[in-house]
């Protein structure tokens, strides 16, 4: 299948990103090839602790404990920065950038203080520097606001984009905490780190809502100039004072496209901070450490990204949607850089679509009978001889006097065994009427 | 700016997305040549009503009743096809790929059954044949599940991508209607066609789910052997029952990744059905002709797009970020495909970021005061002083007797007013302590 040799990565850093990375890369290796067109592979990796790197690779990539014999290796494609910080992290990218590599970073307080030089180096060097991980983790928010909303004059973005204070504030509300009560919670949870700042503070989403500014407007990216507000003030009697009146507090990072009003010049705000949403809204129904974003363009309206914004694997996940991007570009003839079904039309596979009755569903069932004595008792003993275990029941008085509804919700169960059920609750003498059957999935 | 000239493209059908499509390509034509790198234009339009077409584009573009004409014609680059249905649309887009041209369609239809043989073609040919459009609107679920998610092993997906269907169970629920009463609200709104067969049968949502489980599984398309089952026998009390057991009924397409089990083979499930959904869930949530779809990777976890399914302008947003793709694809360096920050570096504007006092947010307030008469029309003439009108009060007691917290939703203002007003109300004798201040959002 493959028409050219794997492309090569060199990884920095290999902490929990950095091990989900080569971990998911491994497992969904077949899955990737298929839809890039050819592997993509980790064949170096850097880190200062070296031995806990090796120990993690075993030998399917050689460590080493200096970034940059990687950045300026010629046998390495694409160069993954996964050190975080300013400083290193910014060194190597901009080598590697200069060394004509592609890279793919998560490091959004990187791009936030440096993208713009960062991003004119690469374009001098016709590089590309893919970020997805860098926003919202594994939701694929950059690619959505860059290219699929391209239509779009987009007015306004607003996001649930740091599940530390999405955790913290749904701890408080529902637990009735103090704000240090749920950081402590969140601490011990590995839902926040021992220096919770960065997020607390509001920082780590004004890093984010700065890069998505920048993507949606058109405009340099200027984090200086974002308004920051964390929620270490935050007590627990507005979350409940804001409940009574039907909101809920979400620290948003927020950036709304101005046009010129007679009270007020054109421009864009860009803002961080504690914010009441309607509590039936979507993005206030966004809980503990997810992640939301919410964008709004001229043409398609409202439309809202949900998911799980950290921890290994759904970062992870955009890492490789990034490697995947950058593959297809170096590999596959531009009239088809993205196959039509996803994966290289060679790949697709014959797995066989299922039969109905091989599916396999929860159900509610709704039975009408007689209101007599042991009719309950009946249908469930031929729910358990077709091996169906029942979740919740509920008898209803029909309106006819004589008559009751029965409401059951099974477990899961293949579609055969439940029809077989109907047909002896159906042959039962004190069931009136045709068993309405409804699948039910959990979706979770 | 532009380097390259315009890409051309033909249109063929002109109705409601055809407009919309036309009108949103000319109205945001600066924004989305700032990130395509060059114009995208209609020039021919072929439409059976000559006349209706010609009101609608004027002078723009050239109008003929013979689809046949624009897709041989030397001069187009993209031939978009918005007629829908079978026969001519397929007839079309084959000829169309035939002679190299490029194809954006939003013929969900025409794909399902025949998108094997269609991708094929174009494959053989090397042009691309584009469908953001043809599943769930304005919402980029193609472009998320093909490239965003593509380092996973997709597991299931599940959708509302119905919004006819969506919206007459949503009035059933909220309203107590039957199914025919709703149907017929639904149609004298506009959410259903005269003919509502394809939607309440779940026809439509069975072509979306079956081009879904393509992209996310890599299996080839067979709409044949989806299974369907609609909404129209589906009865109020089951409704009403499911929200007491806490469930909402959806038409759901599904789509699933059955591994190999004792009890069963391997082998997807695909299927279109009304489904009791959790009332906690967001897809729960997902209210009027609203569409979403939950897409579950093997490492992003559960990821949840949101957004308008239909109507001219929103699907017009999907048409149009195909156009973008494909004008890309024509004309930048393909190391460069993709702009860092989505418009063209040359293409950044400078659009100031507004300091914050020149933010506009409604707020909350909350504010100390001793419990005396006459202290909450005090602080309402300190408010309304500054311009500022308000939503809503709530007046608590504090835990301290001789206190009171007095709470306030303002109206949008800007922020130099807000903090006048908090100045002027803290500067009250009765007021006992500094006013807490937190910015509302009502994100609709």
């Amino acid at each position: 299948m493959e028409k050219f040799g794997p492309v090569r990565v060199g990884l920095l850093g290999i902490g929990t990103i950095g091990r989900g990375t080569f971990e998911v890369l491994r497992r969904n290796r077949e899955e990737i090839t298929r839809r890039g067109g050819r592997s993509i592979v980790i064949t170096r990796v850097a880190d200062v602790d070296v031995e806990r790197a090796r120990a993690i690779v075993g030998d399917h990539a050689e460590v080493c404990g200096d970034g940059a014999e990687i950045v300026s290796d010629p046998d390495i494609d694409i160069v993954v920065e996964l050190i975080g910080g300013y400083t290193v992290a910014k060194d190597l990218v901009l080598a590697a950038i200069a060394n004509g590599k592609h890279v793919v970073t998560a490091n959004k307080a990187m791009l936030a203080v440096h993208g713009n030089r960062i991003f004119a180096e690469a374009s001098k060097q016709g590089v590309m520097v893919a970020f997805e991980a860098a926003v919202a983790g594994g939701i694929p928010i950059i690619k959505a606001t860059r290219e699929g909303l391209a239509a779009n004059r987009i007015e306004r973005v607003a996001g649930i984009i740091n599940g530390t204070t999405n955790f913290i504030l749904t701890e408080m509300r529902d637990k009735g905490l103090g704000f240090e009560e749920a950081l402590a919670q969140a601490q011990a949870l590995g839902y926040a780190e021992a220096d919770p700042t960065f997020d607390v503070e509001g920082v780590d989403a004004a890093h984010k809502i700065t890069l998505l500014a920048s993507l949606a407007f058109g405009v340099p990216i200027q984090f200086d100039k974002c308004h920051v507000e964390g929620i270490r003030g935050l007590r627990n009697i507005d979350v409940r004072y804001a409940e009574e009146l039907g909101y809920r507090i979400k620290l948003l990072g927020i950036a709304i496209h101005r046009e010129a009003q007679p009270d007020g010049p054109a421009g864009i705000e860009l803002r961080v901070h504690p914010t009441l949403v309607p509590a039936r809204r979507l993005l206030a129904n966004v809980e503990g450490a997810m992640n939301a974003v919410w964008v709004r363009g001229d043409a398609v309206g409202d439309t809202i990204y949900y998911g799980k914004g950290a921890g290994a694997e759904p970062t992870a996940s955009a890492v490789i949607a990034d490697l995947v991007d950058v593959a297809r570009m170096l590999t596959v003839d531009p009239d088809n850089r993205v196959p039509h079904l996803a994966f290289q039309p060679e790949a697709l596979v014959d797995v066989p679509i299922l039969p109905i009755d091989q599916a396999r569903s929860a159900c509610y069932l709704r039975i009408p009978v007689a209101d007599q004595p042991g009719v309950l008792a009946r249908i469930t003993g031929h729910l358990a001889d077709a091996g169906i275990s029942i979740d919740a029941a509920l008898q209803k008085a029909a309106e006819d006097e004589c008559q009751t509804d029965v409401i059951l919700l099974t477990h899961v169960s293949d579609e055969r065994r439940i029809l077989s059920a109907i047909e002896a609750i159906e042959a039962m003498p004190t069931v009136l009427g045709p068993v309405v059957r409804i699948r039910r999935e959990e979706l979770g």
